[in-house]
C-alpha cells in the first residue's frame, strides 16, 4: 500500500527534529539487558535510516541502571561512524561524577533529567526539586558542550495527580537560565490532553521561553501522544521526542511507560508534508529487527501494519 | 492516579456525540463468533456506561457474516432494554430485503455502508460505486426511520492506493441527496493524517454538506486516530465513531482493522472538557469484560493502563 496523500495544514513547521530517544529512554525502562554490541547496531541503524538526533545512553552509576552500565564502551563502539555521520548525539548525565564520565568518552551533548513534582524528584533523584537543579547548575556551568534540559511529570504525577503549571514552569525557567540550550518537556505518565500543552506552552512563552527552544516529550500511555504532538507543532514546537518501535514499555506489561512510537510521529509528519529526513521503512525495519532481539512485537501501530 | 487537569482548548464542541460502534463494527471484525446473550450484555453494559448511540448489528445474510446471523434474535433480547433507556440504536441494512428484515425486528434508525473506491464496492458490496448507490436509493427512502450513510476507504484504499477527494464528495453528497441525515467518512484503513481530514472536509463543505451533518470514522492502525479526531472537531464536526476497548481487531494480528478504541477518545474528549456522557471507567470494566469473552487483551491504550 503507497501512504496516502500528502496534505499540508496550515500554520505548522515545514521541518521537525525528530529527537530518537529510543537507546536511551527506551533501553533503560526493558526489563532485557541488551549486548553492548546489538546497542551500537541499533544506533547505527537508526542513523542510516535518517535519525540525526539520537540519545545514545545514561552516564548514571551502573547498579542504579544496569540496563546501561556499558554506557562508555557503546561510545567507544559507536564514536568513529557517530563522527562521519554527523549529527546530534546526547547523552543524559546526572551529575558531575557522570558529566567527568561522559566527557571522558567523547560525549559531544549531554542532557540533565529534572522533574516538575517533588515525590518524583525523592524516588528518582533522591533529593527535593530545588536541591536536584542545584545539583544540575554545576554539571550545566562546566560542560562545555551543548545541554538539554529534560523537565519530567510536567502534566500528571502518579504519586501527586494533576501537576501545577507554574511548578513545571519553574522548574523549565531554572534550567534555561542555568544555561540549557534546548528544554523537553515530558508527559512521563501520558495523561495529557491537547489543552493542557497549548496552556503549558503559553505559560512557558510568557515566562521568556518561547516553543523554538522546547521539546515535547508524550508517551502513548492513554493513546493521546500524537495529538498532543500536533497541537504543540501547531504552537510553533519543532523538536518531537520519540523512540523508535516505542521502545520503553511493552503495552501488555504493568510497567508500560507508552514512549511515542517514532515511527508513527513520522507518518504523521510525513503525511502532513512536513520534513524529517527520516526514511520510514528502514526504521521499521530497524524497530523489527530490535523487537527480535528483545522477543516480543514492537507496541508501534505502524510498526505492526507495515510489518504484518 | 486521577486522570489530569481539565483544560479545555477554544474552537472545539462542548458536547461531542460517540457513535460506538462496538457490538456491529468491532465484533463483525472479530474472528471469534459470540454467543447472543453475551452481545446483549455487551449492549447494555456500553448503555449503562453512558453511550447513548449504540449501533446493534447489521441485517447482512447470515452466509456474508456468520458472527452476525443473530441480528433477528439479538433486537429481541434487548427491545424493552432499548426502549427504556432511550437514545440511537441503528442498525446496518445491505439492502432491501434488510430494511425488511430490519424493521420487522423493531429497527428505529438503519444505516446503508458505502464505498468510495470501485475495487471496495466490488469486494464488499459485488457491484460498482454507482450501482450500489442504486441499490441504496430505496433503502433510504422506504425507511421511514432516520439513516446514517457510511462512507469508507474516503483516504486510502488497499488497492488503489490514495483516494481522490472528488470521488469521496461524490458518494457523500449522493447519500446526503437521497435522503441520508448523517455521513460517517471512514478511513478504513487508517492512513489518513489530519491534512487530508481538513481537507476533506472543507471540499464537502463547499458542497452543501456541512460538518454538523457528518461524522467521523477514524482507525488507528497507524496511530493517527486522535490527532485526526482533533482537526476535525476544530472544523465543526461532533459526532465521532469508535468501538469500545478498540474492538475489531487486533493489532497483533495481520488483518487488524484498528478501530479507534472508544475509551481513548474518551480520555481525549474528557481531558479537553467536552462533554460525553460517558462513565470511563464503567467503559473500561465493559472492554475488559468483553476481552475475557474473546480470549484476548483489549488494544486500547486507555483500557491497559486503567486496567493495569
Amino acid at each position: 500500500m503507497d501512504p496516502a496523500r500528502v496534505v499540508e495544514l496550515p500554520g505548522l513547521p515545514r521541518r521537525v527534529t525528530v529527537y530518537e530517544v529510543g537507546p536511551r529512554d527506551g533501553l533503560q525502562n526493558e526489563s532485557a539487558v541488551v549486548p553492548v554490541e546489538i546497542k551500537a547496531g541499533f544506533v547505527r541503524r537508526l542513523v542510516a535510516a535518517g535519525l540525526s538526533t539520537v540519545e545514545l545512553t545514561s552516564f548514571v552509576p551502573p547498579s542504579w541502571i544496569p540496563q546501561l552500565a556499558d554506557a562508555s564502551g557503546l561510545m567507544d563502539l559507536l564514536r568513529d561512524d557517530l563522527a562521519k555521520a554527523g549529527g546530534r548525539y546526547p547523552v543524559l548525565v546526572p551529575n558531575a561524577r557522570g558529566l567527568d564520565r561522559a566527557l571522558e568518552a567523547g560525549a559531544t551533548e549531554i542532557a540533565v533529567f529534572a522533574s516538575a513534582t517533588e515525590t518524583f524528584a525523592r524516588r528518582n533523584l533522591n533529593r527535593t526539586v530545588a536541591a536536584s537543579l542545584e545539583m544540575f547548575r554545576p554539571v550545566v556551568a562546566g560542560a562545555g558542550v551543548p545541554v538539554r534540559g529534560y523537565v519530567s511529570m510536567c502534566f500528571g504525577d502518579p504519586w501527586e495527580g494533576a501537576v501545577p503549571v507554574g511548578q513545571v514552569v519553574g522548574v523549565a525557567v531554572a534550567l534555561a537560565e542555568m544555561g540549557c540550550a534546548e528544554i523537553s518537556l515530558g508527559d512521563t505518565i501520558g495523561v495529557a490532553t491537547p489543552g493542557q500543552v497549548v496552556e503549558l506552552l503559553a505559560a512557558l512563552d510568557a515566562r521568556g521561553l518561547p516553543a523554538s527552544r522546547l521539546a515535547v516529550h508524550f508517551h502513548d500511555t492513554y493513546g493521546q501522544a500524537l495529538a498532543n504532538t500536533l497541537v504543540a507543532l501547531q504552537h510553533g514546537v519543532t523538536t518531537v521526542d520519540a523512540s523508535a518501535g516505542g521502545l520503553g514499555g511493552c503495552p501488555y506489561a504493568g510497567s508500560a511507560t507508552g514512549n511515542l512510537a517514532t515511527e508513527d510521529l513520522v507518518w504523521q509528519l510525513h503525511g502532513l508534508g512536513i520534513e524529517t529526513g527520516v526514511d520510514l521503512r528502514l526504521l521499521v525495519e530497524t524497530s523489527v529487527w530490535m523487537a527480535g532481539h528483545l522477543g516480543r512485537p514492537s507496541p508501534s501501530r505502524t510498526v505492526q501494519a507495515m510489518n504484518s
